[in-house]
């Protein structure tokens, strides 16, 4: 039986109705309600409570308790990582902190798997990796003298999903020390397979190491039950943190005595105040903090975590697929005859939050959505990327925006 | 002729009267009147202007413009670190970022110096600099089988000054690669020699990293024309930009080409959006940038530098001399003879803009004085620091404070 489908607005609206996660936009600030925003794997919205937590950081415990608020800070980096992987990222307590940029926490994770495994000199990783993983690792690859293997070209053009382990494989052996690779691909939302990469990589003896910007808080991670050793993510997509907020880093507990920070800080110290002369770290992850915490950016995250574990990562994931169903059929309803191609896994079950769409105008054409009113971005040399956030996006937006998209590609 | 001190409280209350920089803490939020707040240096108070202008960030940048607003964002650490660099660093425009923490930012330095030189195998630094610096050294030179050259012990008790020429020649030679220092002792407020360990430093082929977390704000700096190479410094100290705000770099003009960025992310990349295939760094100080700065942060930073600029780094360090002579003078005239010594220099222009006092009891004593309404810090094992901040502190401040520890210590 073939269903037709209803490119109706009322049909989106409708979809809206029955969403059981559609209250919690109420939660976020939404200065504009007729800009269809979808660019919330870029930069989420604001929620609410932020605006009011950062009101009182500043106000009541920066201006009013001054120093005297380091009591309440300083374990905050731990206790929203210990929230983050409990509810989010499948890991146990005391196996993530919030800390630093993605980019720092991913150059000082590569670094520890490498200085644990002198004797190895390879890397393998994906061209199609977030460009600051792969700038991070040759400027690491070049200083060591090590090799980096990337994979073998995998279809760009609507891949089936992100890398596993036959992509993996021919690239394995006893000289890597280090598989690296996002869970979630920037440009194609293709999905890696985590446990079977995790698998074959230990099979050979190396480590893994996940950048999970692109799914934390919108895809079920299993961190631990994957095997997964060493993983970053920012914060600033899917959690609603806000611009540059602190990033996560996670150290599996098995490996935590095993690897070494290689930026020593005062933050990362046993006894920090009694400033003693020599290094000696903080038992578990607290040892993975090196300068004084961004406080500002914390409390965000802080907000953010609390406001997606509230909602639930099934109930997320549930909308967030339905999401992007809606927005393939709309797709192919408008926009596959009009010299577009999807960039995206046609299987739910290996695609994130996001669409990809494809036509060699892509640049002019973001340009001018936006000038209506339509946020996507733009993704070199031809995406328009759809980021559907499942906190904020309605199925109303997704029909405005490709509506629009329509109107200006014909 | 010998002149008595006047120790009353109606004296303090003329010298802020004559202070020509007292309105400046009516730009600032004081919650508690009557807390007298001694730890500027360690968190600077509030700027008025930074509510503001974080509200606005908040509200009408994140919460309305979303996406957007990185049009107005991609170039502030930048924009901050030219007005940091001209007004009060002696630096020129494009020597200055803000990004990262002081200690991600002082590994960065220390890393690429001895990046550059790899067949000089020593670095030269002192047991009095700040713990992170001294455990980032640590945990480089381990990792690289470097050797730490720690200066001769200085004295400790009532130093003249803080590390000069004389304190390091002796550690020079052709195979020193590095010397590092703090620009102000972090305990003794003593002053480091900057020209002269700079020129000491060149005489034997080896570049400069200076930590200014204790000066940057209150003592003018001429990174510049001392010939400084390579510099760290701290924000939410004297500059007033809240806990854990970026910190800043500066590398010297002539240096930047020579000197390569360790952690190599896409915002040191140039034409980062292009997201391209390899890592080509940004021209110029905006190379050093790693990972997505944290605008929360920077926007209480520009405030915090503008505030600072606007009263002038003359005037400041002006009122900063008078502020230490002040406690000084009463501490002589109070203190020296109930068991304490003073830690900190007596010649003003060997002194930065904390005054130490040490006895055996310290750490309880400070604890009393929290309790009382006066907020110092404690260094182990048995300073107390008075941090005078002179855009906030008041000499009424000073005579509160050391009124409440002279009744306490008796």
């Amino acid at each position: 039986v073939e269903t037709s489908l209803d490119t109706s607005r009322s049909q989106a609206e409708a979809l809206d109705r029955a969403d059981p996660l559609a209250p919690f936009r109420e939660r976020f600030v939404i200065a504009d309600p007729r800009l269809v925003y979808l660019d919330g794997n870029s930069l989420g919205r604001l929620p609410r409570a932020t605006t009011q937590r950062l009101a009182r950081v500043v106000a009541d415990e920066w201006g009013a308790e001054l120093i005297r608020a380091w009591d309440g800070w300083l374990d905050l980096p731990v206790r929203i990582g210990d929230l983050l992987a409990t509810t989010l990222l499948g890991a146990r307590p005391d196996e993530v902190i919030l800390a630093d940029s993605t980019t720092v926490n991913f150059h000082r994770l590569a670094t520890a798997a490498l200085d644990a495994q002198p004797d190895r000199r390879a890397i393998v990783t994906d061209r199609a990796n977030f460009p600051t993983d792969r700038y991070t690792l040759e400027g690491i690859a070049e200083a060591r003298g090590l090799e980096i293997r990337w994979l073998e070209a995998r279809p760009n053009v609507v891949p089936d999903g992100g890398p596993g382990p036959a992509d993996v494989s021919g690239a394995l052996d006893e000289q890597v020390a280090l598989v690296t690779l996002c869970h979630v691909d920037y440009r194609s939302a293709a999905i890696a397979d985590m446990a079977a990469v995790n698998a074959a990589a230990h099979d050979a003896g190396a480590l893994t190491l996940w950048d999970c910007c692109h799914s934390v808080g919108v895809i079920p991670i299993e961190l631990d039950r994957s095997g997964a050793d060493l993983a970053v993510g920012c914060t600033y997509k899917y959690l609603n943190a806000g611009p540059g907020a602190p990033a996560f880093l996670y150290v599996r507990r098995e490996l935590q005595d095993r690897l070494r920070n290689p930026i020593q800080g005062w933050f990362g110290q046993r006894d920090q105040f009694a400033m003693g002369p020599s290094y000696e770290p903080r038992a578990g992850i607290a040892g993975w903090l090196v300068g004084t915490p961004p406080m500002l950016g914390l409390a965000a995250v802080d907000e953010g975590v609390r406001l997606v574990a509230e909602a639930g990562i099934g109930a997320i994931r549930e909308k967030s697929i339905a999401l992007t169903e809606y927005a393939i059929d709309l797709f192919d309803a408008w926009l596959s005859g009009a010299g577009f191609r999807l960039g995206s896994p046609r299987d739910a079950a290996r695609r994130g939050a996001h669409v990809s769409v494809h036509r060699a105008d892509a640049d002019q054409l973001t340009r001018s959505l936006i000038a209506v009113g339509v946020v996507p971005d733009f993704r070199p040399p031809d995406g328009i990327r759809l980021g559907l956030s499942p906190l904020t996006t309605r199925f109303a937006d997704v029909w405005d925006g490709l509506t629009r998209l329509r109107e200006l590609a014909a």
